[in-house]
């Protein structure tokens, strides 16, 4: 059994009573410590002669863990446990976002220009001429975070409302990393037919729509016909969002082993959402010997099992997963964790690449074959090289807002990838760093631009 | 042609270049007061010897008016009018709403919690107990404000983007005046079955909806539909909202002239959402004998060309809206400009009540009546008892949200406008205070606390 790093996701808020003796604390922390609780913060509530109330914050590595950690909590001599709260359920009661005024309503004057009588004449204004909702409304900065709920993360079908959580993350990461203003719309539905025509009729209001964690292969349906029935950018984050990054990583891991990706032969096991969005990416990006595999193997030409969209990538050559890492030089897991053996990297060919980011879970532990790889990737933050997609969309959908975009187009992708890549200078780039860090405050903004400046080159900038 | 009074809504900001003499500021102000023009502020931007920089604020009284006044102000000897900026359309640019996180995201600690991988366990949460979604998302506190903008104000069909304007506005009085994160759903169709659908696919991530500017009588079926149909409190404002003021602002005026709901002729002018709301509620208030017209005149039962929501309050009687103001006690406009002569306020009963709330010219100007009613109010700010809905919605909303409301109610509706209405004391009510501010802080505690009471005699709330 792979043993988790304990972390924040499963972080524990204590409050707790302690006699106010010297070494109280101290017993305390060698307690969580014994129990293999990362201490974060300690905080003094109130003290008196006699007792000490702090709160303090650990974290664990499963809900299990986090039990584990209470239990040896109490057992410490004269310790009083008063409260043990879930951070991360904390964190999300009454959700993460909320709707607030860009402007101040002190007074009569305030409410009559932003509300009626004034607000009268904009909307006149933007009735004669219907461009004018981009300056005059949220429009210009507003995208919609869609969603089914039928692939939510890596938990399958939830429906909208166990969705609801994770759209509203996304939308404080575009707040936060873009300054975009995206709100989750949770469809009670998964029909194809009905999620088309609902976004169609809420997209007055939108600038762009993010579709998110909707199973394949309906979500290619979905996004194609999106763009063709719409007139804004639509992107489909767990394919394109996903494809960038790779794409990025993949750049300048080749840098590192001094491939290019017209000679490489490239392992990708998912033929979901991301692993189909990938293999189009890398194609477009000059790749010319792309293995996509799915839980049955190699997308082969003589399997009848095949959907559209996995029959583009049939090959002559068939067999298992197993088989198609020999001599490969890349292997890109979006799949499922421990799917990957250490045999199989060693059949790989010399200075193998290999991204396993299964979440949170990976294909294969990084720890099982350092020294094997040339570089290794994740989908993780404790480990180098996070392939995570907040490197990704906020600068694309920045970029596309800003040029009013008509569509989301492959050379905006390819853009964006290279843009990523190449805010790691030749200098700092090594085989633990072949990407930027989530919080390097360059990457929306370097995206944004590349994402603009394609689009101008492809004529669906608007402005 | 009736003067308007200078307002904001027409408020112009002008930058000004003076020369730097004693007098200037005095004939530039002298000559925007000869103009019509309210001078509101003055700044100072600049100053050398030679020059002064003023930017200035003055309202203007229409669009018309604030060119009279900009042509007033470049006449001025040596004044150069550097830039003139509409100051609605101004506070208009970019939108008024956004969507802000409410939580901070600094490090990866903050992103394990709010987003992978700790957002999964709340979302599995949620799928294994789907009320949870009230405590751990946004659903708690989030109302969809949704228009088809088929009745925009008093605009008429000026779409979904030319209807977005005023549902950011509502969405920013909701957040001001009641703590209420709420969303604009413009949509792109004004058909009742897909209205009544696209919300339905929506309604996971709301609390409530909160119809708007969707006209009559489509507004009926798709509120009621929409009632049945799922289990959030619906609410249409410009039905219900309109019902609760005035049934707030009229009983206080028959305080004043010693008159009961149950011995009134009341002549409503106006068969729309409005009009047909403030019946009813009127209705469950105790009036006994209403008459409702509509542009052919009275809903008689000889009329056959009214529709079912019409055809519930056709009476006896007919004729025009003069034959229905004969002796009538009071008169409720929620109509067009001026249709309401003096010689029909004359043929009232005594002691009249005269609510004139068409916008922003009412059914009758104040000044033509004063001395012949006993108590006047209009929809305006600048005449005294302004009759407005943002004195029920945000409380309405917040009652029903914080008891979680399966419904709406009409027992809800009435215990709101009780609330208003008793907010001004026996000491304070007077002809020309029957209704308290919209500033008033106390307004929507006060009906929020009468709706959750009414809400859990009438067996809705779930908390």
């Amino acid at each position: 059994m792979v043993q988790l790093t304990p972390n924040s996701s499963y972080g524990l808020t204590l409050r707790l009573k302690l006699p106010n003796q010297t070494g109280r604390l101290a017993q305390l922390t060698q307690a969580i410590a014994d129990a293999g609780g990362n201490l974060e913060d300690v905080r003094l509530l109130e003290r008196n002669r006699q007792w000490v109330t702090r709160e303090i914050t650990v974290d664990a590595s499963s809900s299990e863990h986090a039990e584990e950690i209470i239990a040896a909590v109490k057992q410490v001599d004269q310790v009083v446990l008063l409260k043990a709260e879930d951070r991360t359920f904390r964190l999300h009661e009454g959700g993460k976002i909320e709707v607030t005024s860009r402007i101040a309503v002190r007074n009569q004057d305030d409410l009559a220009m932003a509300y009626t009588p004034g607000v009268g004449r904009v909307c006149k204004a933007i009735a004669a001429d219907p461009e004018r909702v981009y300056d005059l409304t949220v429009k210009q900065n507003m995208v919609a975070i869609v969603t089914d709920g039928s692939a939510v993360l890596g938990l399958g079908n939830l429906g909208p409302e166990g969705a609801l959580p994770v759209m509203e993350g996304k939308a404080l990461l575009f707040k936060e990393f873009a300054g975009i203003d995206a709100f989750p719309v949770c469809l009670a539905t998964q029909d194809t037919d009905e999620i088309v025509e609902t976004v169609k009729r809420i997209v007055p209001v939108f600038g762009g729509v993010n579709l998110e964690d909707i199973s394949a292969p309906r979500c290619f349906e979905i996004e194609a016909r999106l763009k063709a029935e719409t007139d804004i950018p639509i992107f489909h984050d767990d394919q394109h969002g996903t494809a960038i990054v790779v794409l990025a990583a993949l750049t300048n891991a080749l840098k590192l082993v001094g491939k290019s990706f017209g000679d490489i032969r490239i392992v990708i096991n998912g033929a979901g959402a991301a692993g189909v969005a990938i293999a189009l990416l890398l194609q477009k990006a000059g790749a010319q010997n792309i293995l996509l595999c799915d839980r049955q193997g190699i997308l082969s030409r003589d399997r009848t099992d095949l959907n559209p969209q996995k029959q583009a990538f049939a090959v002559e050559e068939s067999g298992q997963l197993a088989d198609a890492m020999k001599n490969a030089d890349v292997f890109l897991g979006v799949s499922a964790p421990g799917v990957v053996s250490v045999d199989m990297v060693k059949s790989m060919a010399a200075d193998p690449i290999v991204f396993a980011m299964a979440n949170p879970i990976p294909e294969i532990q990084p720890e099982l074959v350092s020294g094997l790889v040339a570089v290794m990737a994740t989908g993780r933050s404790d480990y180098p090289n996070q392939i995570n997609n907040v490197l990704a969309f906020p600068g694309v959908f920045r970029g596309a807002l800003d040029c009013r975009a008509k569509a989301m187009t492959t050379g905006m992708f390819l853009e964006a990838a290279h843009a990523i890549a190449a805010l790691v200078t030749p200098d700092d780039l090594d085989a633990e760093h072949i990407i930027p860090s989530v919080f390097d405050p360059r990457v929306s903004q370097a995206v944004a631009s590349a994402v603009q400046q394609a689009a101008r080159e492809e004529g669906v900038a608007r402005v």
